[in-house]
């Protein structure tokens, strides 16, 4: 299969009278923000279209569910088109392949550079700071007029993607398409306070517990937390709630290397590693039967939370004190 | 004293052989991010210009300093302008008002909107989300030949000052300056990691031990955290470190208004509040001879911390109950 223009993927659905969309499991503001904004762009056209989850939506993203989000097909069956949107392999979405392939066509809108395209139609593009960018410039491709709900969703999309316009995938292009979102009515303040201002306690008391765990070594270089079994239970927080720590320990001021390991089973650890420059934390977790970037990398040892944190801090050590 | 326009602003500034930059203390990004710019600009055009600081530059900004920043008058006296950058009056640089007053030219760049006009010359732009859109707009009536170094200044003035293009006084101007910035090859997330990756250790520590007191009342829309003397010592962290400590608390789901109490002294507690959307934290702050915003107060309680809680909660449930 081949990467479509823009200009075929909107002739494709111009021509389609139902379209279901279909986020990634995980799901996050860019997957959600785009569904729902591609879903109400259809719509003003007069087509019939739906967002498939399978999931809670997590609260920090519930203010764009509306009646978009449905979690069976008895509103839209045989759709002409079945979407796939912020990824293009049927493993994010597993549990609802069937109803993905029930779609008269398939199709994958995404910006991830690993992406393969593998469906009838497929628009990749990995210099998108964010998929909500790609659904942005298909609206115009496609001549749908947006309005404030839309240009919110877009919003969304764009800032929980480029990490509030910080992270390197963000451009010139970003901030000008933004610039254009203004134009629509959007109150971004209100939605970024939606996003950001949701944080369920249980989650803050974790964090805490797990930033109480805080070890620094290799001379302020190395830096490392861990969260417990016994932590989750005791605050409530779920395992996905421990996301983002390890941003935060990397955050102090000398810390090359963070690490940090959540204890999923007695003797199953998961680790996430993030370097802030010049180490390669990939390296450290290949060692570990691992894999991932330079700068953000992880790994799954088979050992106690014990065992684990020495081993990874002498492995860590070696690294820092190659460089 | 009056307000005068951009252009007669760069005109003095053109006139000028030797400029001095005045930040004000409790040094921010935009702040010094706008004194340095400014600085460089003057210096592309062949001027003599430093940035007068009377305290440490903290950490997370220390990028910036490079040959700019000096503590005193040696390397340029009788100045032909003392500007003060990001305020617009003498009490937010009182150590040096003597050297402000020592300049041939008084002048003021600012964006508050609580600033008058007091000084020779005066730019106050209440509309600009930060002065380092204010200093952007200058270069291009003044026709400076903006470059890299520039241009990441004045971006770490607008990033901090909007808070990440989250806050209200983010407007499609501020996007449109910022994309522009791009064009000069700025390096925005390296920055970014300059600015927000650089937490002193102690300012962890201190934050963990404040968010341990967490308390939540009325029904969950009201949180209080406290941070005590002891907290300090036995962190190393300073009391400003404590600063955004609020807007953490303000951030959990189902919180309304939020509020960190500092023991400054035994029997001096300072009170920060911040509330999410309804709630006016000015009002509860008046009761206590404080004052501020509607959803940003403070005030000062003289009593022991035990007892400035309970008062503080008793008038917020008040407060929360009367909506």
């Amino acid at each position: 299969m081949k990467n479509n223009t823009l200009k075929e993927i909107a002739t494709e659905l111009l021509k389609a009278e139902s379209v279901l969309l279909f986020p990634h499991v995980n799901m996050d503001g860019d997957t959600l923000g785009s569904c729902v904004a591609l879903c109400k762009g259809l719509r003003k056209l007069s087509k019939k279209a739906y967002v498939l989850i399978d999931e809670d939506v997590p609260l920090y993203l519930n203010f764009l569910v509306k009646d978009y989000c449905v979690r069976d097909m008895s509103k839209i069956k045989n759709p002409d088109v079945c979407v796939a949107i912020d990824s293009g392999e049927v493993s994010r979405f597993i549990k609802r392949k069937e109803e993905f392939f029930a779609g008269k066509k398939t199709m994958a809108i995404d910006h991830h550079v690993s992406t393969d395209p593998v469906f009838d139609f497929n628009y990749i593009d990995p210099k998108a700071s964010a998929t909500a960018m790609i659904i942005y410039y298909l609206f115009k491709e496609m001549k749908v007029e947006m309005d404030k709900e839309i240009g919110e969703a877009l919003w969304a999309g764009i800032t929980t993607d480029t990490g509030n316009f910080q992270y390197s995938n963000t451009t010139k292009e970003t901030h000008l398409v933004v610039s254009e979102l203004y134009d629509l009515g959007i109150d971004h303040n209100k939605i970024s306070i939606n996003i950001y201002e949701n944080v369920r306690k249980e989650k803050v008391m974790m964090i805490n517990k797990i930033m109480d765990t805080l070890t620094i070594f290799a001379k302020g270089k190395g830096a490392l937390c861990y969260g417990t079994l016994e932590m989750l239970k005791e605050t409530g927080a779920t395992p996905d709630e421990t996301e983002g720590v390890v941003e935060s320990i990397r955050s102090i001021a000398g810390v090359e290397v963070a690490a940090f390991l959540r204890e999923d089973d007695e003797k199953e650890i998961k680790v996430s590693m993030r370097s802030k420059s010049y180490a390669n934390v990939a390296e450290i977790a290949l060692r570990f039967n691992g894999g991932g970037h330079k700068n953000a990398a992880g790994c799954t040892i088979n050992s106690t939370l014990d065992f684990a944190m020495k081993m990874l801090i002498n492995e860590i050590e070696i690294t820092l004190n190659n460089e």
